[in-house]
């Protein structure tokens, strides 16, 4: 019974099928083909404006291209300090912006607090050239801490992206869970919100690698090709990544399985929040529980399978992923509550 | 009637089973799936030596992390001038290895001369530290010309490796065409010639996406998963590429599907050797033949495609691949024959 | 009266003697001149130990290359929050660095907490290779604050470094007047604390543009030549940078600056501290007051230079040097006392 | 008797005398003293446009910069293959550019033909992004050869840059001979020719270390100050390097010694033309010519002091410097003439 992580997760057989469907003989490689085509319709459809999709194969590559478009090597870019970007992608961010930094700010609940955000821009740049010029932020929405940016928190970042005229990143390696949990669409969380990058992820939530950078700010975007294939990131045969993404948003698929992973971990909260502490408030697909060693034991003997967070010893993380099973979630609900 | 690239092709049916047949539940991620586990071993197996084996999802995501393994950034890799990682990677292998020098050298038939390179490197680096270090040589095997270094010259690069001291990389984007044309064993074209780092392409030759860095030098690759992890190539459900190598490599496989498109490149080189002008010698399973302008103009408007190299106007490529068909192969020939 | 900054001071009569002496025509470039091959010799005979000298012009230049030399592009390295190397060097370290990471660690009095530092180390790089190698510590000596790390704190330093096993770097560009404050040798408060690599400023003290980084650790200095030559900063003439750091260390002429600048700074907070609100601990050339806005204009109006510390509006940096006159401080002292 | 480089060479006694001139008390680091001020300003008069000028202390700082500039990471610049920039800085452009490459293009006398570079820039970059992007041009003058491009070759070079759309340097490490040689001035051989950035050397020519980048092209130059600080060459002292440049553009200075070292060799190349085989025409302050081994180690042991060339035993290069002495150059003439 696996709630350690999404990214364990089989591929959802829709997505599958749609692999094995696109295997019909020759077809032009390097995102010529029709499926990548298309692939680029579907989007501007779904996100209702323009934008150019990069089909990608891997979370860090979109979040570091996005860097790398956004944040030239003398600058800097602000995110949260223990986002995925700077703590969980070994300096993939600084590889690809070709030493560029990283300045994370802090906040309640796992994200960045605007007015200390504001606050520290004030502060940044004004020192001229011996300081990194400040270019960009970064919002990671869903969080990793299974938490979410409100429309009224993104519109003060998008009002301190303008004051201090920078570029807005989102890294939406679990989009899906967010806007599932949010009831607005992906457009008024995204660009309508000033949002000039996401990375748009798939892998997670059913895909089998599958991701793509979503480029609203052509500006911004115009260097992408050639910065994706000295990356190592321009598939041959793109096709099987832009008909996974394909079927990941025919049909609201993304949205439903993100639901489904979102309904499980909200009853999980539900049944158990009275009793037990939760570190944030559970707002997408990941709850953090405090639970003793003991208890922590039990349940793993029991045959649940969880992270205990790096740096304690008595917060486990639950992750509920597209294919989590109901009545998995029900037992492990029963064996918390029958620990004493 | 595609010969235009290898990298075109579909995937081979027991490739895409093998994908369908690792979408089991869950799996751990990042590598420790039974599936890599397994690829390992089997590919210790194939080679009858220590490597480790790295799944990537591009050639060039092999060739740039063989590049920073081997090459710091002050050395240089000496490669052939107009090989894939010095002409057609745009920049990537400098990328990686953090703005390292690739020296092209030249020589007949899309390869090194090594006395060249022998000659060349003699005259390098002796002016101490205001030249790059010399830190590796790349070979391509098959080359992009369609040729073969034969086991004699891949001797003569072994001594020159040992002579100046340096890692020996081996670009096989094509190493099955290379191996099941040249009657050897894997082992003797690789490590046993002194290889260090092998680029073992699996994509052109019937995977969906799916190549592998062979380490056999252990201290060359101990930085291997931090680079890799930061170039965004850590493939979070690395059991569908892993599955994938084990597919291509179990029975003989990628033997198999190489040995079909070198026969159908050297028949099409017999028809028509004595009439027509080849540029390279044919060896593996591409095809430089000189050819009017008109002439290639009839054979497009008869469905045949293919590309006119580069920097030419009279000179067309044929690949031929796994999934090439003979009767497509005779029907180019006979065109060929037949158009005055 | 100039109190914004030692870099706006003049170069020491003794030094630029040294300058103009060794103008004797031809000499070896590139730092094969007698005057380079002296200061080797003199620098060992300093520091009491075996060491490499790289003549360098700028601290920057020292720190960054130390960077590189210590901390892998994958790797970080600890430093104080707002340390120059984090704040002011504008990603210097991390361009030299080919993108590694710089992680801020805060402290009382500008310095790092020894203990927080080992917590987050604790906490850093157990995430393999999802997170950057933890690689180097550096410590500024004295700090950007006007402080000094203690000899006990150095010991706490040491045992972490070693713990850890990781690089010691010192920014010494005010390594003179830590020296002279602290009355200990050069030797003890540097390599016999297990620093591996010194960043010894002598611009800020008297020297026109001179520094050297100085290597203790052959092992992790090995590379150092052609990365100085690819920074750029391999000076043709060396002996004319060489010249200056002779005569600096001469007669102990570095101590003698530093101890009048100290000298100064100490009169200055003796005569204040009693009265007027100091932020630090004034233990090396620098004083950091708090005054009201209408006191800081009172005092400009008088002919009083000096910076209003960045993200304050009450706090004023005073910077004591090599040249600064005593007459000068006395009226400063006077002015600030007399202003109600 | 040194004929070995005029790197090596004293510093002329007024630009000496400049320095200790510019020793007067306190003055505003990091570029904004009067010394550098008036050097923006004398320097727009010298080259009758607007241009930035941004003092350096190394050559390789001002060409890498000058790389940095005009060429980004997934870009090429094209250069002569033995030019100072691709052999002879250990891949500092490469370094400062972040990966980008260097393609060497050759031609006769060490100057690109630049027939040969037209031909190479139509097949460079249409492979789109799959090749670096054709960034910019890159010319020695007068270069490593001893030679000159010629006014007639300048402006097919501009023709070139703008077919192709590229950014033209000039690396000037010896632009006062070439200036001096050809009875052009420098606006001629400078801007007028299209040329965007220059690397305008003086330590060669007699100053102690100042270089200056100077930047015609504002568009191309706006990223300047922070490039230069990352690279740790924003020197804080810097009235000592600009009040160097200002001697050196005074009165004409600069041309009255290059045009010393230009007569010596000249001279050097009349009185044994016709006996002698020279490699390269005498059109700056060096000269390279064959002689056996035998009479090598002769004029070594007379005390002639000069360097045989980086890959051959029969040929020597004198360089003529600022401060040769005549009475020196006629021993040599005669010493070459008399050796049997």
């Amino acid at each position: 019974m696996n709630f350690r992580s999404d990214n364990e997760s089989p591929v959802n057989a829709k997505i599958m099928q749609a692999i094995v469907d696109a295997n019909t003989g020759f077809e032009e490689s390097y995102g010529y083909d029709p499926y990548t085509l298309k692939l680029q319709e579907e989007m501007m459809q779904l996100f209702g404006c323009w934008c150019e999709v990069v089909p990608l194969t891997t979370g860090t590559a979109a979040n570091s291209l996005a860097t790398a478009l956004s944040t030239p090597p003398y600058g800097s870019l602000f995110c949260y300090t223990d986002s995925h970007m700077n703590a969980d992608e070994c300096g993939a961010p600084e590889f690809f912006a070709d030493g560029a930094k990283l300045i994370g700010v802090t906040g309640e609940n796992g994200k960045i607090n605007p007015e200390l955000l504001d606050e520290t821009l004030a502060g940044t740049g004004v020192h001229g050239e011996h300081e990194c010029l400040p270019s960009a932020i970064s919002l990671t929405q869903s969080t990793e801490a299974g938490t979410l940016y409100s429309m009224d928190e993104l519109n003060k970042f998008k009002k301190i992206k303008q004051k201090y005229n920078l570029a807005l990143h989102m890294d939406g390696s679990r989009i899906a869970n967010a806007v599932a949990s949010s009831g607005t669409s992906i457009a008024d969380m995204t660009w309508k919100r000033g949002v000039d990058l996401l990375s748009f992820g798939a892998t997670k939530n059913g895909a089998m690698l599958a991701e793509a950078l979503i480029i609203f700010n052509p500006k911004i975007g115009k260097e992408i090709k050639r910065r994706r294939k000295r990356a190592g990131h321009l598939i041959s045969k793109m096709r099987f990544i832009s008909a996974q993404l394909l079927a990941y948003i025919n049909d609201d698929l993304w949205l439903d399985l993100a639901k489904q992973a979102n309904d499980l971990a909200s009853e999980f909260y539900q049944q158990l929040k009275s009793t037990h502490e939760f570190i944030y408030p559970v707002q997408a697909n990941e709850a953090f529980l405090r639970l003793n060693e003991e208890k922590i034991i039990n349940l793993r003997q029991q045959g649940f399978a969880f992270h205990i967070w790096p740096g304690s010893t008595d917060i486990i993380r639950l992750v509920f992923s597209h294919c989590t099973q109901s009545s998995h979630v029900k037992m492990l609900i029963n064996a918390i509550k029958s620990i004493k």
